[in-house]
């Protein structure tokens, strides 16, 4: 799969199949952000969720008969509060399981999903299933630092890791950094708390001897939690549990900054509230070039299929980045990359123990 | 030991052990430091380490003399890349082993270090020893929040911790938030990636059931990354790795952020620039409001006497305050109510399958 598929000698567009009743603002925000897509990026989308409803979105929308979108209906919906697992083997005609579906069976080449996370890495692990060799699947988040961005996995996917998950890990975020950011030989770090090897929890300290070994990685060392937001590595391993509080505190830390300035200024003087305004067009470009949706969504590496995992409370905004996000995951070849990476090196599959045995 | 020692009829300031030569910025800062508490507050300041280097710091400081501030030599310093443990056994002189010996021998009611953190924590830990019932010390490290602080225990005195650390961690900090932070039923919180009491590691799993059964705590429930700086708790525990990636996250984080207004700032106009000088006031009284250093230091919890650890960076206005808050601990009754809370109740001190089997 490169930039276009070629069958019969004509070259299509990369199609994206989009979970439109997942997210807390389903399905308006969803639809639009896949209206906005539509308009900006060479690709065809997929809204796969309950027509009546996708439509009437739609139809607020001048003349978006004439974008490349279509509706693929679906009768459920997997709710926020559901048990992940259950709910999508039970909900088979879900949003969430039929869009992921759409790209097992080759009619879409990418799929979003704003709804349950729990959700989107279940529904994907059963249609997509995991690739071969691969023991988890990880979401690979990108955090906004100075200089670009750092891939931050796993992000959530998983938790109680053992040494193997996060050294695929780094081979999959080493691979997806390369091919869809560009960047020549990404520096990896493993997510830790000092710099020296002997520091850290069982897990961090097996997984830096492991992570030695593997020749195709660019492995830096440790990385401390200061280096995720200053970009001193491209790309930054850890446990899932860990790298979800990282995601969410460093979210309302944002925040909190924000509204801390916002009141600061409000109680201040009228100089203040001036210089306020004037420096506002300063902080509207900072605050876009810190804006997690910018991003859209993160990839969920390490099953058969494109797959984008979106923040819950993606706006139209972020939906429109993650289509672009997914359309350029599809276009690279990052899957094809990490399945013969995986299969060609066994030490990439076995547990320590396992590959001692052998 | 109540706000002041009483012997003999007669009251005595509380008299704070200094660690001069622990530190990125020792003996200089930590000196100066001394001297603006000596100043401020009601306390006897003694200043462990070298005595030549200390005096020569000391004499740039016109007066001195005449403040509650005396040297206790010491031959030997831990550095900060020698094993903690192995360090403090061997170098008995040593500026932080001493400082400890101090309080341990009752010449000072409480100790600081801004050294290495495991030489600090190993120091206490020989020294001064762990509270009978308690399995592992743990730093609550106070975070700043629009409300306040929020405690984040443990924030690196420890890694793979088990349910019963945790748990231990959440009772001493609870009692530290209500005796020196004054919150009347302080709220506890378990750091976790989602709400529900089935999300997570097996750690905070179990670690919720065990925390449920703890009458004396005012358990909410799970916390997320970003309820820690938002302070929708007044405790927050998890593991000390967790913890430790944590604290250095949004140290970097808010770095980068000011940074990157710099950046904004200098490379706009001069309308900007103009708005940027007419709003510093307001922006110097946020920074003041999320500077860590304004918190001093972060009390190590579960060692037979007040310890006080600083950031390795710290500078003459954080040790200060860190005097503020040594000598806030030793006024109070913490390690009294944490031993006879501990002593009083059997399952703070057992495993699960401890106290099973009882």
């Amino acid at each position: 799969m490169q930039c276009t598929r070629v069958v019969t000698g004509r070259s299509f567009l990369m199609k994206i199949a989009v979970d439109a009743m997942g997210g807390d603002f389903a399905p308006e925000q969803i639809v639009f952000g896949a209206v906005r897509a539509a308009k900006q990026f060479d690709c065809e989308i997929v809204l796969v969720g309950d027509e009546p409803q996708i439509r009437k979105v739609l139809e607020r929308e001048k003349g978006w008969e004439k974008l490349p979108i279509t509706i693929h209906h679906t009768t459920q919906v997997v709710e926020m509060g559901e048990h992940p697992a259950d709910a999508v083997r039970q909900k088979k005609d879900s949003s969430v399981v039929v869009a992921m579906r759409l790209v097992h069976e080759g009619q879409c080449d990418a799929v979003i999903s704003a709804g349950s996370t729990g959700a989107a890495v279940a529904a994907a692990q059963l249609v997509l299933k995991r690739i071969r060799g691969i023991k988890r699947p990880t979401i690979a988040t990108p955090i906004p630092t100075p200089k670009g961005a750092t891939l931050l996995l796993d992000s959530g996917a998983n938790v109680d890791s053992k040494p193997l998950h996060l050294v695929q890990s780094a081979v999959m975020g080493s691979i997806y950094s390369e091919l869809v950011f560009g960047h020549k030989q990404p520096r990896v770090g493993l997510l830790n708390i000092g710099e020296e090897d002997t520091k850290g929890c069982e897990l961090v300290k097996e997984t830096y001897q492991r992570l030695k070994t593997v020749s195709l990685l660019n492995f830096v060392g440790n990385a401390e939690g200061r280096d995720i937001p200053k970009g001193t590595v491209d790309v930054v391993v850890c446990d899932g549990f860990v790298g979800n509080v990282v995601l969410k505190f460093g979210e309302g830390l944002a925040k909190t900054i924000i509204r801390l300035i916002k009141d600061e200024i409000k109680s201040a003087g009228i100089l203040t509230k001036i210089g306020a305004l004037m420096i506002k067009p300063a902080l509207k470009r900072l605050g876009k070039r810190l804006d997690v949706s910018e991003y859209g969504g993160a990839p969920l590496l390490g099953v058969n299929g494109c797959c984008i995992i979106s923040h819950g409370s993606s706006n139209a905004k972020a939906i429109c980045n993650a289509i672009r996000v997914a359309n350029d995951f599809a276009k690279s070849n990052v899957l094809e990359v990490i399945k013969e990476t995986i299969i060609k090196d066994e030490a990439l599959q076995n547990d320590f123990e396992e590959t001692e045995k052998i």
